[in-house]
């Protein structure tokens, strides 16, 4: 308190003065062998003179863009991130088997109004929600019912009946941030089908998951529940979902046949793949650094999560070009199946090889191949504080934000274990735009804003490499 | 000293506990009456929920695209900003008259290789940069000369004569600042007609600046120098740069036919354009937010500068609609003729309306729609240690970087009459992929992150018109 105290009558330049010096203080201790301002130059130079990760990138969307689990491209995937990890050098590259779910779209997607509407047949751009059941092959031809939440479907319980189930709320646009407007809105789409077959509903229809105003529907996944009657379940474009509001408000009666043959298939074996440079010091002391190698059917998965995946090869790939020989051990690891069932982050926080070493930290961006922020930190305040100290350094990147929050959903189960967690932050204005969608395709993505997460990721696995995390730095529930 | 002793014995969190800390004090002390956390949500929410900004843009980019000074597009975007302001409600909107330079493109811009080439007549993509004279009606054929500098330029002189100088030395991806990788190599468009004139060459060809591989020449302002004679100087594609470099290589004595027929009119009458909300405490004391309205003619010049016009409009009807009567004027200011003249941004300094005015800050945006980062402030430090103590506030917007940096070209004038200067800062990864070329189109500008800008520069204006800057906080040099 006393420091308190006296703290408060210090001024505010006095107090960033302190702050810059803590942290230089905290640095210079490494003593010239470690100029960490120096190497944060060389890598940006490495990096953005030549863009190597939207290079990887480019390959890996153009050769195997449709990176479902159980699929022949993911197959694929498997395959090129090992091959491109093994020819740039990378140590101990393999792949650690995996069964995943096994989910297949059909040929045929459509929703056709085919009676109350003033125009003949007018059709409406759907997909499939990913693990729906598919439709009669002739389809479901039924009368539309609109709503908003949950609650309002329980009031219209008995009007819903024998109808198609079309939850319509939007992503809140008045959010700031894209991931709690999403977070506000995707339970219509991840339980929407179980909702709308309680009240005896026939399939639900919902709106699309993005703050975008086109015809392109985004899929993702959906689920069932145990002793509840499985209906389909599939998502709109947000135009065709505001004409089929504004048709509704027309005619309530109109009907609408929605067709599609999606399938589920056994459970297939699949991998997840990583590459390495091991620690000279302490091999069994890893650092990983991820993405997801799966994605959604639609487009390329590009930002979603292609992206992740190459910044992890790439920040590698730059510490190998810049002759880093780190302490530890830093591992790229590409994990399969985050869309429908994080298969890969489970399996790799059990796997038989993890009973031999001891994970430091694990960092993960799949927010999308957008320009850096800074960190989100899973873990305890203290591990915040602690990572904090480094701010200088990526501030020089211009991603001096540290700040609590969840790392990733693949390296959620060895963070559970105890491991501190970190997320890349990046601008999330654009990340919904292209989201599980046809839209999510590689000339979205800006090579330098690519590049830019791959060296902040590079920058990161080091200082931990060399640095280590104090011990006590373990995970509790992140507030976000 | 001792404070400081003290100081280094504090912990990094402590810092930062401090820091917020005299934050909230200094915000605390402004009564329940200005609660401006609540006013930061009510902007968010007012800005997010209708991108406002987004539809003053696409109206001001379809109805005049083409803005160059003295351009029939220049004249209407001074009707239609005056009008749109009038409409909204706007207090003493008018235009106030001034003087500008005219450069017209032709109708006609080519450049082919026509001997020395294995493929006939290929042909590369240019066009003139702005002000250049036009080259005689047949074109000028000669042969090319690719230099890197100014310096290799004197060291091959003799060898120059009678050629075309071919500037091709790309701005330098490596460096992490698109800013500082266009000035490092923007004096070759400036001035390389003069320094190919001196060495007897007969025309400049410079490649683009920009950091993005394409057949999109970009353009930009030259100039000519007394007593130098004058030859044309063009803009040659990256993409066409490489593909002539290629060429040189392996056939130094190629020529190239450069032709086009733009002109250099009389100057004209035009105008900037000013709406605000007039102060109820203190009328004659104005924030000025502003953009400029004329821009390049080729593509819309969505980035550079509508967005900054638009922003500037938006802030104010932002202000607007959530009711606030500020102290202090604030004024939304449509800027004529940055690109090749900065006419209007001197004149208004100027102007004899100012003469019953105190100008208290002026704010731009002219670095592009994208999503803003924090601020930079043109001033003495007293004066962005004052502004950073409102950094809790732009943090719930992150946009919390408030760093010392220069204004905007167009307040320039009159900042350096001693008034507080302040650029909104953006990421600039994607801003020289579209600046002064058919790239710079609406749809390259996305709704949240120029509305996000318009939203942080209604939260700065509306802090300085309620509490002032204080005293003493005069314009000095900028670093950058």
């Amino acid at each position: 308190m006393a420091a308190k105290r006296k703290g408060t009558g210090l001024s505010l330049a006095m107090a960033i003065a302190l702050f810059s010096m803590q942290a230089s203080v905290v640095l210079a201790a490494e003593g010239p062998e470690r100029n960490y301002d120096v190497f944060v130059q060389k890598l940006v130079e490495a990096g953005l003179k030549n863009n190597a990760a939207y290079q990887l990138l480019s390959e890996l969307v153009a050769r195997a863009p449709h990176r479902l689990s159980g699929s022949a491209d993911a197959r694929k995937a498997v395959e090129l991130t090992a091959k491109m990890m093994d020819s740039l050098g990378f140590q101990q590259v393999h792949a650690e088997t995996v069964m995943v779910p096994h989910w297949v779209r059909g040929q045929q997607e459509s929703a056709v109004i085919v009676q109350g509407d003033t125009r003949r047949d007018r059709s409406l751009a759907i997909c499939a929600l990913g693990g729906s059941v598919p439709t009669p092959k002739n389809g479901i031809t039924a009368e539309v019912i609109e709503v908003h939440s949950f609650e309002e479907l329980a009031e219209k319980a008995d009007e819903a009946r024998g109808k198609i189930v079309f939850f319509n709320r939007p992503m809140d646009p008045a959010k700031l941030h894209t991931f709690e407007a999403y977070g506000g809105a995707v339970h219509q789409r991840a339980t929407g089908a179980i909702r709308a077959a309680e009240v005896g509903g026939v399939a639900a229809l919902v709106r699309s998951m993005t703050l975008a105003h086109d015809r392109v529907p985004h899929t993702g996944v959906m689920g069932y529940q145990e002793g509840i009657v499985k209906v389909p379940g599939s998502a709109i474009s947000t135009n065709d979902a505001d004409t089929l509001s504004m048709l509704l408000k027309r005619n309530p009666h109109l009907k609408l046949r929605l067709t599609f043959d999606c399938e589920t298939l056994p459970e297939a074996p699949s991998a997840n793949v990583a590459g390495q440079i091991t620690g000279v010091e302490k091999p069994d002391e890893v650092v990983v650094v991820g993405g997801h190698l799966d994605c959604w059917d639609k487009g390329q998965g590009a930002h979603d999560d292609a992206s992740g995946c190459v910044q992890a090869i790439e920040a590698v790939r730059l510490l190998k070009e810049l002759g880093v020989k780190p302490r530890r051990t830093i591992r790229a690891v590409m994990f399969m199946n985050e869309e429908n069932g994080t298969r890969g982050g489970k399996a790799y926080a059990v796997a038989p090889q993890r009973s031999s070493e001891h994970h430091v930290a694990a960092l993960e961006s799949d927010r999308g191949g957008f320009a850096p922020l800074g960190l989100s930190v899973q873990g305890d305040s203290a591990l915040v504080a602690h990572v904090q100290q480094w701010r200088p350094l990526f501030e020089q990147l211009g991603t001096g934000r540290i700040e609590k929050g969840s790392g990733g959903v693949d390296i959620s189960p060895i963070v559970a274990t105890g491991v501190p967690g970190f997320g890349l932050m990046v601008e999330d204005y654009r990340y919904f735009d292209y989201h599980h969608s046809g839209n999510d395709t590689l000339d979205k993505v800006h090579p330098r804003e690519l590049e830019m997460g791959a060296i902040v990721e590079a920058l990161l696995c080091y200082l931990i490499a060399e640095e280590g995390l104090p011990p006590g730095t373990f995970h509790e529930t992140p507030s976000q």
